[in-house]
């Protein structure tokens, strides 16, 4: 069931990443342009992609810069944004959904890419990809602009389950760690717990039982972890990687894209207000662009699944090609970090030393995880 | 139990705020300070100070805008941000904070101020007030920022109780409609349900069971539902009130609120990027103030209390004077629309309507909130 990361790449170090090209709001042809900017950019980077291949090798063949270097999975069928994930892991086969994530699971491809239905991918992915051992619930984790010198930080779960008890919440916070090590390449990661208030007094009770946890498994797994957060420190500077139940990360990271769209457009529209102000806005485009080029969400387009036997990415519906690119990249690094072993890894030792404190096997598998 | 609203004004039709002068970050010369700046805009105000009376009486003497219209309670504790909630209701008794709620208890004033801890706030406040008939949970209802016209929406509950079952989850929406009536002059507000998704099929049981109560509501108490809205709603245009437990909640607002300081703190630094640059935030300063002008949480300072016998607004514990004031504005306001009596009404009201669809009670107080 684990893919094979040695089956991925070819003799030259290619890396393969498997690309859902059906799904997205926009369609194929912005997916297409997506992974063509990508292989401009990288030329280790080569493609297997889904969908209706008529359709797609027009696409393709438009693209000088994809020549030789992409693979058709012809598939019928797409998930659409209204399909319930049970009826697609009931009927989905024939989609390019499905079909993205074989190439995974058979070891063709080092990480799969879509911008499909979210609820579908991440019950597909449970399915085809299966779980890591001692994983119960996998986690979305997603980067979010902050003050931090990194310029993101990572929260999890961002809505793969609603519900997370206090063991699952130890996980992500090993599994963010890991991620945030490999993906922003922080050596020891700060790891906060999302609570109301940073007292202590504060929370739910399965709070402060994984507060316990991740405070007892901090030394081990090389994060530091600074206690209780609050929903300012998701973009603030306290920590890296915030922990959270799929719930509360969902609706937090809505609220903060909301609150940075609205105020994007007050700030259009204060532009616009005078004579001076539009004089000013035009002097200021430099200053406004780096700004929004800081907070852009397409540059950190992607939510990765974590816990499953390979790498996931689920791009934004809405994404267009530099959001595409974006998400290709990313699945690119995390392959090429050796992401997904380590992860397991990392998942492996915790699960073992939960069940045994001394269990050799865990012992071992923590040193496989270098960095 | 229930304050008298009658009591609360001189024949002037002056209507009286009570005052908790102590227990914010900057000290009771702030308070004083943000009454003066109500009394100069507001001939119809006055207060009952609370703390100790010989620092008051200084401070109060130099401001000439207060002369006659201030009020003393010698009190010689104060409730530290440290103290916990369950310790303030065994020993608070000399606390200008018990004193605050004490005087819209016995119907000297017609709602109370204070920038204290929140937690001992609501715990007294339920202790001292009681809930309403029908209220199980009391909520904090804040004010967000938002797209719609009205400026903001209402959040609630915005973290006095983490939990919040169906039957909460329905109290809020019918506090949160008549605050907003009252408080924003909304004849109809829409009330949208906080969730992952805004399809039915997702979410916790309990926010499906809310979901089907808040709709049968819609039409008695006067409201519009949305139905399910997600965290990019609470600052956008698709409703006015925003219903959720207070976990989730206080985390959206407080990441709500952190985003909005991050780019504020972005925005300074690209304006500092290039001589080029500073000129043009010279030339924008207007409508840089304006937008900042249009978002500052000072303008909306304050978490009213909904859901016990009186009005109690918690300001932010780093509030200036102008928070203050804005805080005093607001218990004003509602105090001045009869909130108090109406809220109490309409929650009866539900509460009589959920005993028995077809309670004659429950028709009589239906018909007293006119707007």
């Amino acid at each position: 069931m684990t893919a094979q990361p040695d089956q991925t790449g070819s003799a030259s170090g290619q890396i393969i990443i498997s690309v859902d090209a059906m799904g997205g709001d926009a369609g194929p042809s912005v997916v297409v342009a997506g992974i063509a900017k990508s292989a401009k950019k990288n030329p280790q980077v080569g493609f297997i992609l889904h969908g209706p291949e008529d359709t797609l090798k027009k696409l393709v063949a438009k693209r000088r810069v994809l020549d030789g270097r992409v693979v058709f999975r012809d598939c019928p069928d797409v998930v659409t944004m209204e399909d319930k994930p049970s009826q697609v892991v009931r009927n989905g086969k024939n989609t390019s959904m499905w079909s993205t994530l074989e190439s995974v699971r058979n070891g063709e491809a080092a990480g799969a890419v879509s911008c499909g239905n979210t609820g579908a991918l991440m019950a597909l992915s449970m399915l085809r990809l299966r779980r890591l051992p001692g994983v119960t619930r996998p986690a979305i984790a997603i980067l979010f602009p902050s003050g931090n010198p990194q310029g993101f930080n990572v929260l999890l779960d961002a809505g793969a389950d609603i519900r997370a008890d206090a063991r699952d919440l130890l996980q992500y916070a090993l599994m963010g760690a890991s991620y945030a090590r490999n993906g922003m390449n922080l050596l020891r990661p700060r790891v906060g717990l999302l609570n109301v208030g940073t007292e202590e007094h504060k929370g739910k009770a399965e709070l402060k039982e994984a507060q316990a946890l991740i405070a007892e498994y901090a030394e081990r797994a090389n994060y530091e972890f600074v206690g209780f957060v609050e929903g300012s420190d998701i973009p603030g500077k306290r920590c890296d990687v915030i922990v959270t139940d799929g719930f509360t990360g969902n609706v937090a990271i809505k609220t903060g894209e909301g609150t940075a769209r609205m105020i994007g457009s007050l700030l259009r529209e204060a532009f616009k207000y005078s004579p001076l102000s539009r004089l000013a806005s035009l002097l200021a485009v430099t200053s406004l662009r780096r700004l929004s080029k800081r907070i852009d969400p397409r540059r950190v387009n992607g939510g990765v699944f974590l816990g499953l036997n390979g790498t996931v990415i689920k791009s934004h519906g809405s994404a267009d090609d530099t959001g595409i690119s974006a998400a290709v990249k990313l699945a690119f690094t995390l392959a090429q970090s050796g992401f997904a072993e380590r992860l397991a890894a990392r998942v492996a030792s915790a699960a073992a030393l939960t069940q045994d404190e001394a269990a050799p096997t865990g012992a071992q598998a923590e040193k496989q995880e270098s960095r």
